[in-house]
């Protein structure tokens, strides 16, 4: 039988295979891809991120575990680090894992951030397809960094959830400026430590910059001891409201057309380069041009405008 | 004149029109970079990064300084989160600029993080590139965060400076694993803080877990304290040292082969998806691809292969 026939039919092992295939790049993953979609759409997203240090992954496990209480099956993609020595992620499934490992409600893959040629976005949005398919009635997609990388992974989110820590030091304006219009709801998270209300108060402070028009939805400031369990409760209702005011308010139809967008353009770029890189590669042609920019007397811009002109028909 | 041509001639403002237009990723540029290109590859390209808050900026204002001291020219690329709210640049070249102003040997330009639709690494080359051609002996390519976006970015780079502080939390393996492999320098900035010695110590533990070979670079771990320029003279030693090192163990054929590569990869890609982007939306076809994907009768994956199936001659 078919993978994405049988993840249909509730198969754990044949949802692994098909994640271990998108992460290789197989080409038959494309084909189960195609055949799961009709049954995504389903999953409630969240996206969560923030800077390293900020306890991202002990307050995605007590969301997880909080969302199990009310009977939901929860999936977790983990954007992890890669390790330059061994190549795997650095964290992996089976730390994260621990916890949750005895529960079937609960499917946890780390994707780790090398060798997927820019094509990062695509796994995790293809990994997040593939669990929202096999029933995952909640997704969270958790991502280390701030980077555009990140960005571009959040927009995949129905709600993106931004987690801080207390006193992160000088360039903290800037980092906050470049996360404020990705989040929907700011976590302070290690609330116990020094400055949490100082961190609180320049946030909010930072949100109010922002003219909110009526009916518009302003990011609440919360804070969290994801440690003790403290705050996530309150945490999870508020990213519950966030999810009914996407719906209620009809912004749900933007955010969809843009996520849908995103993940059109993503596959489409993504597929594009390789087809047309192979062929480039293959005829020899690649190293032609290398040798070229070598000693630039072949600059790649009219390289590639030249394959452009020989690969695309008007 | 041409811009390209103006440039050669020393023209700043023909540069700085440049600039915006490779920001704006007007197709014009695109002939001007043709015409410059076989005037590049003479700067010595240092790349530099590292998480938020770790003085940064003053660090490169620093070695920018000790450059101008031995008479060399300056060019500075910093990529700067940009604000939510007015959709500039958070720092700005204005800032940056204060100290250097009034000096003719130094060249600085902000990039921002957004609008470049995953192009950020293609303009910062392509600035790079100016900046090569217009003479400037060393540019120094400075990134926020350690995401794949900077490793991309630090690709460009001859030499890649990590700048770390002390104490930087939990994650901190984590992080470091994650950049180990891209930096050819280590920096402990603010190494007057507590914590410093610790944190020196775990970087070299960590490199000490590769195997170098013989002859290879190993990354030394420096201190410094940029704001009161303590360290900077030696890291710009140790700097020339990678240098001299790339040249004479042969080992910069190979950086230069992958930084070609690099950048050929990412012009193809980039050019690729706009013309058959803008294809797919101007006929409208974009439009009935995301109507089919809402209601979910569509895939993305099979649109996209027929879309190649229509573009791409064989």
């Amino acid at each position: 039988m078919a993978l994405a026939e049988r993840i249909l039919d509730g198969d754990i092992r044949a949802a692994a295979r098909l994640m271990r295939n998108i992460d290789d790049n197989l080409p038959s993953s494309r084909g189960e891809l195609q055949e799961l979609y009709s049954h995504t759409g389903r999953a409630f997203l969240i996206g969560v991120t923030g800077p390293p240090g900020a306890g991202k992954s002990t307050l995605v496990d007590q969301i997880t575990a909080a969302y199990r209480k009310q009977g939901k099956r929860v999936g977790v993609v983990a954007i992890d680090p890669t390790s330059p020595f061994t190549g795997g992620a650095i964290l992996g499934d089976r730390i994260r894992m621990n916890r949750h490992a005895e529960d079937e409600g609960v499917f946890i893959r780390s994707l780790a951030t090398r060798g997927h040629m820019g094509g990062l976005s695509r796994s995790t949005a293809d990994v997040a397809n593939v669990m929202d398919a096999m029933g995952m009635d909640v997704v969270i997609i958790e991502t280390v960094g701030v980077g555009q990388d990140e960005v571009d992974i959040v927009r995949l989110a129905h709600t993106t959830l931004v987690v801080m820590v207390p006193g992160m030091g000088d360039d903290i304006q800037a980092i906050k400026a470049g996360i404020l219009e990705i989040g929907d709801l700011f976590v302070v998270n290690k609330a116990d430590r020094d400055g949490a209300d100082k961190t609180a108060r320049e946030l909010n402070l930072m949100l109010e910059m922002n003219r909110y028009a009526p009916g518009a939805w302003r990011p609440p400031v919360l804070r969290t001891e994801a440690q003790r369990n403290v705050g996530v409760e309150e945490l999870v209702g508020k990213m519950d409201e966030h999810h009914r005011w996407l719906l209620e308010s009809g912004e749900i139809n933007q955010l969809l057309q843009e996520k849908n967008t995103s993940l059109f353009q993503t596959l489409l770029k993504e597929r594009l380069f390789a087809e047309v890189y192979g062929g480039v590669a293959r005829s020899g042609k690649l190293s032609e041009i290398l040798e070229g920019m070598l000693s630039r007397e072949q600059d790649p811009y009219s390289a590639v405008e030249q394959i452009l002109a020989e690969r695309l028909s008007p």
